[in-house]
Order: structure tokens, then C-alpha cells, then sequence
């Protein structure tokens, strides 16, 4: 312990990834021999994070400790990536979309690259084809359900297209049973079990990338703030831990990562609820940022703009009874707020509860296989993984509490729905409706 | 190959698991020797499938040779099951979706074996209640979305179940983030790797096993004939194919299972259409097999009565021109079939075509991790695993065929989608469809 407490704050890439003070010994010494060898056979051929820096930078910081040298580093790209970040929400949906699509692309690679390294596939060279042909065929897949969902009506409308979404998920099916068939035959002997956790590999990245991207990009299409917000909750979380560990981290929070420290965990959670709450009220006010992307039948493109929904108008808010001695001393009685700041607070209690253990399953998983990063590719950060972990979790969440709190059925999509039908069948909708209706009373005639 | 050639035929259970006479060699020696000291450790303490016979029944085979005997247990029990299946049809839909339920638990806990067995997991005893955790989890939120779907609107007529299909997707994600959490917090060191491995594990088997099983129920759902028929397919293109491999096989179809042939796969693939032809003859005269399960409004309860769809009903039919001197000779001019047998042909060639792969991707694992059989429930076949490896895939492609070419959305399932808004909110809609059909002179509102 007292050595942890010794590191704790030293900035990333000093980690001992070995304790050699404790002693949870359960196996049998023989099983050791065998099993940490080929652990450790394992470590010397994976990919080990470098921590290159552009070189002019280098040498204008050679000056400082190396401690600080880190700091500055990741501070620079922290904000240069802040700064990128806002010129895609400027830049738009397809924008955010594209961004999506290359980083899940990238998360991938590396994820499948530590697992080339791992299982050690150089002698086949079918595999890493079939890796990116899974990745295709199931962004194929996905992002073709995206583009059905919201654009059906458009896409309908053009005949060779209408193919391609009527038997979309056929033709995705049998792009998959291609692969499955090709990496069946591709097996080959004295490879079985190195190809088969690969292929096992292969689908859990799928599952964790692919699918997680799939549900950003809905999120994105209920309205750009549904994507901002969590976002940039977790990254501020991730900065803010970080401060606050560095300077006030004292207690180890979880043996994973002898880095996190309760101070952190705490000083993070609190800023992030708080930075939560300004960032839903400065967004709420502006419709580009909260009304979600809908093909408009009358302009005959897609339009962002709309009568915000009742959560993004300021509402008067009486707060609760031991909250009111607090509002008199700054002599208010009642609240403005955005009902979304209150949803708001739910995202930002996940993202700094809940979402760190994303960053911890993706310690763990790099301690497990004994690399220092994903990759190299932000200095100061790692690989791309090491910046997304948390997000992907974090989409879900989003996703999930749309489609149960925020997102009901609404007339306009279920008419959509009744507009892809037959004229007839159409018709026949519209009577039984109109019986039903009447039967109930609901539906007075008389105008 | 000599070797190959000489067993191929003899009955399960006598397969080399190496091929001593190959030579793909393509590691350096030093690697080979930590890896396969590795699996080979490995497969001493897996579970080995024990072709344990009924006391009974051995005495009576005494007097067999092995291959004889093996044929013969292997047949009654074959012949067993298909007289479970058939009672579990007449047993209806119900009976059916518990057994397969069972099926699944069954499966999931064999995969989970062999991973226990493989990663050596004996000091960690958090992690067989983990696995079952996500097993219920995944099943919770899947059989959940299944019964919103078909069920919704009885559901929501009960105050406290109404809860539960409102949030039905939070629920479910919030008992897979307690999963999650639990993971990372039982995270030992030394053990990082077999755990991260074992996790990935068990959310390959869910995708495998809950996944497809969930697809299984919605094609119940769809109509029994969708379950009955391809799952009768896959056990008739099995039988025929060991049948036709038992007595005239000769040409080895695949390195991975050198049981198999070309002669088998071929007559299995024949047999397989001419039985899925009759079959559907047979099956699309009854109701009962062919009408989707609806919840019916006016009854009260879950009906199978329906008016059969254009598909059941018996259509003339002139064969393409080639076909036509044949038919001369039987005297006929005209068929009279089901359209439903033109589907029955595209099924069946999918499950003499694509499904053995399901088996083949089988036996590779079986061979990747040295075991022999999944398990030893039923005498003479190994595990259920080992039944239903094939079916798991075919179930996957009836329901995309479904979506993709039979399911149209019908005005009846947007009515009920319709019946769950707001009263005011169903007012709008009828109102904004009235004024479409108006607008498209579809209505014509003089009766």
C-alpha cells in the first residue's frame, strides 16, 4: 500500500503493472510455471504504447521535471481535442456521424490489433481480412437500420434503393453467412483454438464498438444535445478526477488502477453534476442543438428546426422543502429551469458513477494482457480506446433512458409508419381507427 | 488421407483429434512448445464427453459390434426425440417456448463449462454466479421485448406490469450494469487474464445461445409452421446425411470433420428438399400450424385462429417450360400447390447448404479445445449443444427471411401501436390521416 501511495499522481505510463507484495496464491505452482510463461511470452510481442511526442514540443519542455512534462503534454492535447470536438458540433450531424464511423474504425483496430499480438495469427493471413470483413458487414448492417429508420420515406422513394431496404436485413445476413462460411473453411489445423478465440475476439469487439456506435448515432438524431452533453460529461469527469487526484489524491479508490484515488472520484463527480447542470441550461436555449433531425415531408429535405419539446422551455420550478432555506438566502423563491437540466442530472450521476468503471474494465483489460496503452495515436493519451472507453457505456445509457423516459410514440412516427402502407391497407387503417374511436366516444363527428 | 478414408463411417466417438501425417508448421519451435504445452495441459482437465448408456439397453446391444451398436442407440434415441418434438407441438406454443428456453439454459451451460474447464477458474467463485447473472439479465430483457411485442397492449391493462414495459429497456440495463460493475469489482490480479477472457466468453455464448433463441420465439410467434418446419429440416438433413454417409460415403467433404462427405452432404441435401416439399404440403392444410399467435381484442386471449394467408392457401400453378415434358408423363398439365412450398425450398436449401457449416464451426471448437462431445445428456449424440448446433443458425435465417419476404407491416399490428397513444394523441393521428387520404383522393368519403 505504501507504495501506491507513494505513485498515486505521477502522471500515466509509470504504473507497475506487478505488485510483487501480494500474495493471492490459488492455483498450484505447476499450473503457474505453464500459464505465466505464456503470459509473459505474450507481453514481450504486444504492442506497447510509446508516449511519442512531436519533437518540438519536446524540446521546448525538455526543461521540465517529467512529472510536469506529462501534465503539460496531456494538458495541450486535451484541449486541442476540446477544441476539435466543438468544430464538429459545428460542423453538423454528418459531421458527428462521419467522426463516429472513423473512431469505431479505429477502436477497433486497435482492439483486434492486441489480439493478433496476443493469439499471434502472422502465419494467417486470412484472419485479418475477416476481421475488417465482420467490421463492414455489421457497420453494413447497423448503420443501414439507422438510415432506414430515419430516412425510409426519402429512400423509398428512389426504386433500386427501395431494394436495399426492403431486404436490407437479408442482404446483411447473407453478407454475414459469407463470413461465417469463409472463416469455417479457413480454419486450419494446429491454428483451431487460436482461430476460435479470435473469432470470439473478432465479435466481442464488434458487440462493443459496432453496436454501441450504432446506438451514438441515435442519440444524435434525437437532437445534437443528446450527444454533446454525455460526451462532455465524460470527459469532464475523466480532466476534473484527474485534477482533483493530482492534487489532493490521497486515498486509492481500487486496487485496478493504483492511480484513482477517492478525492478524485468525489472532486470529479461533483464538478461533473455541476457542469452538467450549466451546460443543459446554456444548450436548452438554442433549437440547432435540441430539436431532433427529421425528414420534413413539405421542405423535402431534413430540417433541424422545430418547436422545442416541453423540455427545453423554461419552466417555474418550486424546489423541495429543505432546498427553500438555502434559495432565500440568494432571495429566490421559485426556479427557472429547463425540465432537461433535471434529466441532465441523471446523466451526470451515471457518468460519474457508473461510467468510471468503463475506465476501469479498460485498465484492467490492458492490465490482463500486460500493454501500457491501446495505441499511440494522441500523445500524452494513448490510443484512441483509451479516450472512448467510458463513452461507449455511457451512449448506451443515453440510448436506454431516451427509449424509457423521453421518447414516446409519437403521432408523426407512426404515421410515417401508415404512409409506407398499401393505399388500400391505408384505408382500411383509417376505418378501423374511426370505429374504434366512435365506439369509445372519443371520436365526436359533429365538427 | 488413406487413414481418413478407412474410418470415415465408423460411428462417433472414435475421431483422432490429430493427424499425426500433416505438416503446416509455420511457428518457430520454441513457440510451439510453451502453447501446445498449454493445450495440451488443457484438454487433460476438460470434461470428456462418456457415451454413458442406459444399463438396460447396453445388455441387450451386447451382442453388437461397436459401429453396429452406436447405430443403434444413436437411432432410438433419435427416434426418442422426434417423438418429444412431436408432443411438444401438440403441447402448443407454450410448451414449445419453455422448451426452448430450456434448450437455451442447457447450451449456455455447456459453452460455460468448457470455459471454466479451459481457463481453469477453481479459485474464483464469484464467477459461475456472474455468468448465470448475465444469462438471466440477457434473458430478462430479451423474452421482456418479445412479450411487449406480442402481448403489449394486454400488459398494459395491469397498473404494475405497465411499469414494467415502460421501462422495460432501463430495467433490463440497469440489472447489466450491476452485471458490469460486479465484473470489475470481482477483478483479481493474477487471475486478470482468464477473467477478461471468461467474460468475453460468456457474452459469446449469450450472442450464440440468447440471441438466436430469442429469434426462435418470434418465429413461433409468426406461426408454428416457421418453427416446425426448419427445425425439421435441420434433424432430417442430420439423419440423411450420416444415413447416406454411412452407406455410400466415400469422397471427405471437409479436413475438419473427416466423417463427413461429399456423398452424405449431397443425399442429405436432396433428401432434405423432397421432405421439406411434402412436409409443407402436409402442414399447410391445418390452421392450427399456420396462423400467426395474435392476441385477439374481441375474444379475450391469445388466439390461433385466423383466416390462412394467401401463402397457405392451395394455388394453381404452371411450371417454367423445362419442367413441362416431365410433368406430360404423369399426366398433369397444372400443380396445385401451397406458395408456402416455394419458401419451404429456399428454407431447405439454406439448411442443406449453409447449415452443416453450423456443424462443421462445431466440431472446430469441439477440436480447438481437444473435448469430444459438449456434454453427455442424450445417449449416443454428446451434449445438447451437439443436437442444436445447427439449428441455432437456421433460426437466424427463417427469421430474416420472415422480415425480409413474408412479414409485410400489417394494419392490424399499427393499430394496436395506434390504440397505445393518448386518446388525444389518436385523435390528431386520425385526423392527419384523414385529411392525407383526402389530400391523395384515396377516400372518398361518400360511403
Amino acid at each position: 500500500m505504501s507504495e501506491l501511495r507513494h505513485r498515486r499522481g505521477e502522471g500515466d505510463g509509470n504504473d507497475k503493472l506487478e505488485n510483487a507484495g501480494e500474495s493471492d496464491h490459488v492455483d498450484s505452482e505447476e499450473e503457474k510455471n505453464i500459464e505465466e510463461k505464456y503470459v509473459d511470452e505474450l507481453a514481450k510481442s504486444l504492442p506497447q504504447g510509446t508516449d511519442k511526442t512531436p519533437e518540438i514540443l519536446d524540446s521546448a519542455l525538455s526543461g521540465l521535471s517529467s512529472r510536469w512534462r506529462n501534465w503539460v503534454i496531456r494538458g495541450i492535447f486535451t484541449w486541442l481535442m476540446i477544441a476539435a470536438f466543438c468544430l464538429l458540433i459545428y460542423g453538423g450531424p454528418l459531421a458527428l456521424m462521419i467522426t463516429v464511423l472513423c473512431v469505431q474504425v479505429k477502436c477497433f483496430e486497435e482492439i483486434i490489433n492486441i489480439g493478433y499480438a496476443v493469439y499471434r495469427v502472422h502465419g494467417l493471413p486470412w484472419f485479418r481480412s475477416l476481421s475488417w470483413y465482420f467490421l463492414l458487414t455489421s457497420n453494413y448492417f447497423f448503420y443501414g437500420e439507422n438510415l432506414i429508420d430515419y430516412f425510409g420515406v426519402v429512400i423509398n422513394r428512389t426504386d433500386y434503393l427501395k431494394f436495399l431496404v426492403t431486404y436490407h436485413r437479408f442482404i446483411s445476413f447473407s453478407l454475414y453467412c459469407v463470413g461465417f462460411v469463409w472463416f469455417v473453411l479457413s480454419l486450419v489445423k494446429r491454428y483451431y483454438m487460436r482461430q476460435f478465440s479470435l473469432f470470439a475476439w473478432t465479435h466481442v469487439a464488434l458487440l462493443i464498438v459496432v453496436t454501441q456506435s450504432y446506438l451514438i448515432i441515435q442519440n444524435i438524431f434525437e437532437g445534437l444535445i443528446w450527444f454533446i452533453v454525455p460526451v462532455s460529461m465524460i470527459i469532464c469527469n475523466d480532466v476534473m478526477a484527474y485534477v482533483f487526484g493530482f492534487f489532493f489524491g490521497k486515498t486509492p479508490l481500487i486496487k485496478l488502477s493504483p492511480k484513482k484515488t477517492w478525492e478524485g472520484f468525489i472532486g470529479g463527480g461533483i464538478s461533473t453534476v455541476i457542469f452538467g447542470l450549466v451546460m443543459s441550461y446554456m444548450m436548452s436555449q438554442y433549437p440547432y442543438l435540441v430539436c431532433p433531425i427529421e425528414y420534413s415531408e413539405s421542405l423535402g429535405r431534413m430540417t433541424m428546426d422545430c418547436e422545442p419539446s416541453l423540455l427545453f422551455r423554461l419552466q417555474e420550478y418550486t424546489p423541495p422543502q429543505f432546498v427553500q432555506p438555502v434559495m432565500k438566502v440568494f432571495g429566490m423563491e421559485k426556479l427557472n429551469i429547463y425540465p432537461f437540466m433535471i434529466h441532465s442530472l441523471c446523466l451526470s450521476t451515471f457518468s460519474s458513477v457508473i461510467g468510471p468503471f468503463g475506465g476501469f474494465f479498460a485498465s484492467g483489460f490492458k492490465r490482463a494482457f500486460k500493454i501500457k496503452d491501446f495505441g499511440d495515436v494522441i500523445p500524452g493519451h494513448g490510443g484512441i480506446m483509451d479516450r472512448f472507453d467510458c463513452q461507449f457505456l455511457m451512449a448506451t445509457f443515453v440510448n436506454v433512458y431516451i427509449t424509457s423516459f423521453i421518447r414516446t410514440a409519437t403521432p408523426q412516427k407512426l404515421l410515417q409508419q401508415v404512409y409506407n402502407l398499401k393505399p388500400e391497407q391505408q384505408l382500411q387503417l383509417f376505418y378501423a381507427l374511426k370505429e374504434s374511436l366512435e365506439h369509445r366516444n372519443i371520436l365526436n363527428l359533429v365538427p
